[in-house]
């Protein structure tokens, strides 16, 4: 499902200007946190829509950077993880910008599938209505968690 | 400058597919951090580029849906802080979408002027390029600091 309706859109997006800064590394801009994480967003090339937001320590980004797929640092599991690694959903990488205050990044990608291990295309699938009294589903699952990981 | 090419592009984005859920609240699906934060990603729901990411605590975002503006939590400063209200630059909000996890907000907005305080449009405004070795700008500056914030 294609929230922006950009059939032509070139991928990696390209920017309208460019300059280049020869002094100055990527990684030098970039601050981790007291744990050594930065968050990525994860952005849809295609589509414009914001698939996930996930961490990396600086292992992690370099392994993305090396293989052109995202890695990850898994807080909960503190191990590294592949996105697809299980699913097959892969994300080739296109573009890792950074912001002003260098501590997120915002990674632009070709998704594999659906992004979100519920089976939505992106893990944002709900949002809030009524002033947060409710919650409403806006998009269609792609396929069940027990398709995606073969559990059935 | 439009990332992407969507000039009739409903604001907010019409989901394509919507259901309810009458049973739940959106703050009982959200986990704030030990420190009560959850990181708010701002997308332009104009253009879809992502403008910043910042973090609030329970207060501001029941501010940013009482107001239809954003506001957030300063970390560093330790205080409230609404987007724009030093430089005019505010963000009319149009969606609240949150993810799988509960931990991440997606915040689709009517962005004034410059989102990032450097001036340009989003603040992912530099890349990486030649595998981290370097750094591009990937946006004109729309506007000066000093301009902005009118020191000079």
């Amino acid at each position: 499902m294609l929230y922006f309706n950009t059939p032509t859109l070139p991928c990696p997006i390209t920017p309208s200007r460019s300059f280049r800064s020869a002094t100055m590394t990527f990684y030098d801009k970039l601050k981790f946190d007291a744990n050594g994480l930065i968050p990525a967003i994860i952005q849809d090339c295609a589509s414009g829509r914001v698939l996930m937001m996930a961490w990396m320590n600086r292992a992690s980004l370099e392994k993305t950077m090396a293989t052109g797929k995202t890695h990850f640092w898994s807080r909960s599991r503190q191990s590294f993880w592949m996105k697809g690694e299980s699913s097959g959903h892969t994300q080739t990488v296109k573009d890792i910008a950074f912001d002003c205050d260098g501590d997120t990044l915002l990674i632009q990608v070709e998704q594999i599938g659906a992004a979100c291990h519920e089976g939505y295309r992106s893990c944002f699938f709900r949002s809030a209505e009524g002033n947060g009294a409710g919650i409403k589903v806006t998009e269609a699952q792609l396929e069940t968690p027990e398709r995606i990981y073969g559990k059935k």
